[in-house]
């Protein structure tokens, strides 16, 4: 837990940018909750406009459910944690941005991620949504695996195993392998009868769009479709390889985050799967616990 | 062989033109060779300007290697053989285009490949090059696998097969594999040192960037590369799938073209190998021949 210290009436913004959406947080000095707020798309590798007003809408929104004024922002310190600010060019382009807060902190995604799910503590998080990533955060050091990007990286991920479904979709269609529960449920998603339609549907596509198609994989996988268990059994075995490199740093604990958490864990060894921890708090506040800490020096855990 | 039916005077242009690059062969009436033009990617699915631009160009530079003025575009008859036009938007697009030739006969470039390697007789040809497909062109009837596009489709193509050593390569950097010659030779050839540079290198590129790592892929199997090796079999056994599902169709030949034929071909087990005859023309003369064949009717073979 991690006590404040900031003045009764400062305001905070926690903001969690990712692939597929952005997520703001409103807490008053006592961490308490005031508002949440919901927006587009913000990762700026994928347009740093974008994710700039995805942080400004989802931060609209958040005082407006706050019942205050958008004219409030100004007075807010917000806690930005934003996918590929790991990247060089991105991290230096959101730090020119001329932001509407008073003060802003800057760090990744996956960094307010896991202080969120440790409360500040140390710890490690796997994240497993539109993308994927391992992170730890152990005396001060932060190490990140994955984080690559679609289509070379994000292995385990929504995009990944949608697209591992398209490919055997299309095989499939061309009559390289057979017709199975997986590739019906994916035509019939697509709303598509031929590998034509399939193809101008999905042609330079963004990784969230693939990302849809994960569910079925899932379902497939439950209705003993062999294709979807292999792409399932090969994302499992990569979360086991990420999970054993992220305790070589020993965090205290390991928890998974992202909209597959629970979907995925089902498909871990029962030993894999009980490494991990539910995570305390989401990374929205992760990010106003990082915005308080980047004030007032390393919290204190009680 | 085609005879021609063209008037003395007439000269014909044929267009290749792929995600890489458009050529263009220029040929007098009786399919002699009389100049060449190169220009740069023509697939209208990635830009349909882009696409006509390098038409156009590649056009322009073969009567300029013919010694012609390019005021000579206008008498031209084209024959086009483009990717992407299986797909109805492009090929509307492209046919509404306001083109500088006296005629144009649009087709896939898969098609003018394939009537190219054959001399216009029946037969089929898996193409391997940045993207792979495979197309039967036996008794007046066309069928083509794969062409399915990047990164969901292309299985066995240069992108693929770099897309899989950057894989391999990120993995290994995250230690989750050993580094390899492979993983050394792609970080090498993109000059980067760490995950976070490859990451900015080939954030969003083109399949066309992709392929360029996939002769490092060939080198590194040469150099017992175990990884390499699985992903040249993966490759391989597709191109067999592919093959089998041809030589359904009974074509008289099948051919192998594009940029990795070579290399690929040493890749697929002798039995496979011997199933492919040389191809006897280029795609772009294809493209003549099938331009002449619209203009004057289904050739005589003789």
């Amino acid at each position: 837990m991690i006590i404040s210290r900031a003045e009764h009436n400062q305001y905070f913004i926690g903001i969690d940018g990712g692939a597929s959406k952005c997520r703001a947080r409103l807490v008053s000095s006592d961490f308490s909750l005031r508002g949440e707020g919901l927006a587009g798309p913000a990762n700026p590798l994928h347009g740093i406009e974008e994710a700039q007003e995805a942080i400004v809408a989802s931060t609209a929104a958040a005082l407006k459910d706050a019942g205050l004024p958008e004219s409030d922002m100004k007075n807010l310190i917000a806690g930005v944690g934003l996918a590929g600010v790991n990247l060089p060019t991105c991290s230096a382009a959101m730090s020119n941005w001329d932001h509407p807060f008073k003060k802003m902190f800057l760090t990744t995604d996956l960094h307010v991620a896991c202080i969120g799910a440790h409360q500040g503590a140390d710890g490690a998080v796997i994240i497993v949504g539109t993308g994927s990533c391992g992170i730890s955060c152990v005396k001060g050091k932060t190490h990140i695996l994955g984080a690559h990007g679609f289509p070379h990286g994000d292995k385990a991920s929504g995009a990944w195993l949608g697209l591992e479904g398209l490919k055997i979709t299309l095989l499939a269609l061309d009559g390289v392998l057979e017709h199975s529960y997986l590739t019906d449920r994916i035509m019939q998603h697509l709303g598509c009868k031929t590998d034509l339609e399939v193809v101008e549907k999905m042609s330079r596509v963004s990784s969230r769009v693939y990302a849809k198609l994960a569910p079925l994989v899932f379902e497939a996988a439950d209705h003993d479709d062999v294709q979807a268990q292999a792409i399932l059994r090969e994302a499992a075995d990569y979360i086991k390889a990420i999970s054993d490199k992220l305790l070589d740093s020993n965090p205290p604990r390991l928890s998974m985050i992202g909209g597959l958490t629970e979907r995925m864990m089902r498909w871990l060894d029962k030993d894999v799967a009980a490494r991990f921890s539910p995570p305390l708090d989401p990374p929205e506040v992760g990010a106003v616990y990082y915005a308080h800490e980047e004030l007032f020096g390393y919290h204190e855990a009680v």
